[in-house]
């Protein structure tokens, strides 16, 4: 049984963390930290996990996390960084659910995320997260950059489009929903009920985090110049991500449905839908999925691929856990079968 | 592996059975019906299922339902009741979550549900699911009435006050809300998105169906006239019932706390919340759990219970399956331990 | 034109008055304050009011609201009371949305409020602002009190009852249930999306402020000794209070219907509705109204009394011009006709 | 005062129509028909409006209707074609909020409506009633077509770069979204509470009715062939559309601020925001408005129109009023000068 610690496990990807642990075959929580709420047990501040994890919130402590197999960064922006090259000296290895190791360039890592990086000699060795892509880096690797929600989505989305030439890479529009749980656990005005509910807006056209790391994957796959536009809105829902993307195909001949298929035949947890489907985000709540359709409208020059994925399983605990099974070696979808609450 | 059959299984309770299914030890659904789907694939019509239920709607026959260890019926009231004498004859179980065998008086049946009764004799053999009141005589049932999402909660919530002869009878008040889930799964006005969201009202206060079942299980503990005013509410949610629960106090020295915990500290299902706790019904989304809380105001004579649970799991569903795992010896958490979904 | 001040502005009473006046034939607000939007445009702040409010807050400045016919006060409880002595000697009268004047006893306030009150000697100089009650005294008041939420609805669903003297109040339970802007606007993380929608809880069970309020004001229509247990409930849903009344009746010959449409006959805000009613919150958004229906289930003894209302607005915003209305002998409806949004 | 019929009353543009006009200075509703609910009270059916609107449902009457000074027809498409023309010779004004006369081309309305057209004849002399292109002809209509909710934001959003040639009309993409009352009331399983709460898809990808009616608004102001995917999707929510509008400019020096703020300057019911806005349809709640946001991401070569409306008022029955208005010389503000609803 794996010895897994959270650091930063009041947020939202930590209480996921430890409901999806709570019923793994292979891995059990043995600490859980959190500044703000140290002493107090879980069970009391997430009733939720009442009966299901009987621990005690405690500060940080590198002592204890080092005696882990492996740990879990649900923290803010800027703390991994802090703590992560202490944990890898240990012999711990790290997956980090924050932002900290997903950008490769530290030059860019600090113009969108407002300071100098801590450890700007981890960012090569970090393994980007997406099984999909990475699965064999992630295998081996000591720390693993969690992908952010929307690139997720996105990337799912325009992958197989990109990998095989298909769209031009100038053209790319990924206008994507989130639920409001991708804003995290934290009081603020923005996301009060009040202001929320029964109301809709996009926010960040401007510039937002995601969009670095969106386009560093898509560079991934193509050589040549990008032309992304990314805006993401706020839905009035608590679980859910759907990113509508666009792109001009530069063959319309080609099947998108059988590209989609193939790409992703023996992946556990993308599910390409039938022709002429529209995945609603209902359909993934609460499960390890990406959910794709693809359509070209009026037999055009544009595909428009549908992604839907739960922000806070698929986009964010889920795949950790997933990627947690495949450093491993535990089947890559131990304690992720459960199917999706709805309604 | 016990073979399964669902009738009547496009319901939200029929499909919150397949989910909780799809991960059970012991026990497989091999037959689902449906009249009105009869042909598609359940992945079809309920996305959220694929990949996890792999069968086909089929018209409902007596012949292939009879090749069942038990069969679950999550038809509208007055459908089980034409099938399930021939399935019972065949010798297979059932668990009926409509309400044709919840009362055991034919008559008064007939009263509240506007028909007679097509089969009587079966009333008083039908075994009441709550299995906090009857655990050994499900154990040998072989058909089991499984309680309505309402008389759950209510139930859970007053029995420990009546068994104790705590309250006065003629004082009790049940005012509950449920989401509207709770209404099912069918095109009507009044659970039309725009008429539900962010509206709340109360229904049905001159009498609901649920009230006799209510006053038939508190009768069975107490042998003094009773008077319950029971008024449901309509939340605007999917999931979740709250009963707040009022009965005046014949013995004011009584420790609530203690007398709630001593009576269901071995129930697996049942979670009696620290004092001063207000249990919520996001805490028990999906999971198979009623949780209680017990107040006396200003120290007065009148005792608030709070109960909360999903209405479609420990209200219907899940309840159905704890049923089944006690009919069959299986261990009677089987396929009901994960948490619930927060947020 | 009467000259409106409104200090606090920001909060939900705050855009809300404004909302109501920026209508309204006889007032026009020439001063709104906030300390911590002081400087921006009413208009940047509440988007919603672009076009309609060309005010810029300023910091709360005596001089200025020295200068207003009528001040209103959205502020937290305890800061009204620092400022309404001031205002009154300077003339200018008053309605006060918090509860700091809506208790006639200092103490009972302390205790409530937790510390001392500021002007004790103002409060049996206030007027409590309910116009069903104190009609002729609100329209001297210089000082009008303006209910609470939770309040205006139990009192005007039980008042009829005790006026008549037939309800036993040693019997009454209040389950009211609020829709989340009752909880003001401020970044908490008990109204965060996330932790309201699709979930439903009761709070303050062992109680809350609002219990003194109702209490004094159904003690003054009663002789005898009142037992009221009063259970506030969050609703997901941003709009609204349903509060659920039960009253043990002692005489059951009374026609309850005949008895509410008297009391409510000449009342502009109050709308009894036709016998066998629910009536639902969202047929009073935005609108300044109170909806009651009553019933007597099964034919009991026990009154049920279910009254609905917009907590902003004959909860709060609406009833405060209604106030000003009578204060200043303008029309009583004035600027309040607009009927509901639904859906 | 005009003299107004509703046809199809009992529609969600119906409420809304008694709504808005019930506070109209100019106008007064005479005649509200509904083959369904004939013989109620609209005060029954819709508790909302009592106190506001004292008026029967009757059946649709030529004679009766033909009193009026103006008919809207709330209906479902298909039925407005079969009574336009008796009204008209009887003297009578239309405004259609239905479908039926949108189209200028028999034909392809025939292809998109499935059903020959009932009066092909009239649609040259139907008015496309967007008064912010068709002030002028809307003065003299005698049947005007409102236009639809989701053409509305598009076109006003994409009028003022092609109108200006700024923009690439092959490159134009909507991403829509839309609260639920867009899809009328009606008791179907798509727009059912559980269904579409905490959930957001697409849908209609292949071909939507509404694109016709854009691409016929779009190809009006620009000679070049016009390429246009138009994405609907379904929010949670009652009340709102946001498009989000993609064009590839031709020439990235303009300024679109100025553009748009030059474009709209006396539109009374069109905001152009400040730079750097993402307006929330929450501001818009119940008003009759339209707000725009003009960004240009990365100062790259795509602008991005942010569009907002409450797709029952300016998306619906405000600008149908609007239209009355200018059609009857009212001025064009007249009853649509109250505020959103905001929280």
């Amino acid at each position: 049984m794996l010895k897994i610690g959270i650091v930063g496990a009041t947020g939202y990807t930590g209480i996921e963390l430890m409901r999806l642990l709570s019923g793994h075959p292979g891995a059990a929580v043995s600490v859980v930290t959190s500044r703000a709420e140290q002493g107090r047990a879980v069970a009391e501040v997430f009733p939720v996990l009442r009966g299901h994890v009987d621990l005690v919130f405690s500060a940080p402590d590198d002592a204890r996390l080092g005696e882990c197999d492996l740990v879990f960064f649900g923290t803010p922006n800027g703390t991994a960084m802090e703590h992560v090259p202490k944990l890898l000296q240990a012999g711990v290895r790290v997956v980090d659910l924050s932002a900290d190791f997903r950008l490769r360039d530290a030059g860019l890592w600090s113009r969108w995320y407002g300071r100098s990086h801590a450890c700007p000699e981890l960012l090569d060795k970090a393994v980007y997260g997406l099984p999909e892509v990475n699965r064999e880096a992630i295998r081996d690797a000591r720390l693993v950059a969690n992908p952010g929600c929307y690139p997720t989505a996105v990337l799912l989305g325009f992958l197989p489009l990109l990998e095989a030439r298909l769209a031009d890479p100038l053209s790319l529009i990924a206008d994507a929903k989130s639920g409001v749980s991708g804003a995290g656990r934290k009081a603020v005005m923005r996301t009060q009920f009040c202001e929320t509910a029964e109301s809709f807006a996009a926010y960040g056209v401007g510039g937002h985090r995601h969009l670095p790391e969106i386009r560093q994957g898509l560079e991934a796959v193509t050589d040549a110049p990008l032309g992304l536009v990314f805006v993401p809105h706020l839905l009035p829902m608590i679980r859910g991500i759907h990113a509508t993307l666009y792109a001009r195909l530069q063959d319309v001949s080609v099947d998108l449905q059988e590209l989609y298929e193939t790409r992703y035949r023996d992946e556990p947890f993308v599910d390409v839908m039938p022709p002429g489907s529209h995945p609603d985000t209902g359909s993934v709540r609460g499960a390890n999925l990406c959910r794709l359709a693809c359509h070209r409208p009026q037999e055009g020059d544009t595909a428009v691929i549908l992604a839907v994925e739960d922000n806070l399983v698929k986009g964010a605990a889920g795949q950790a856990v997933q990627n947690m099974n495949i450093m491993f070696g535990l089947g890559e979808t131990a304690g992720l079968t459960a199917p999706g609450l709805h309604p």
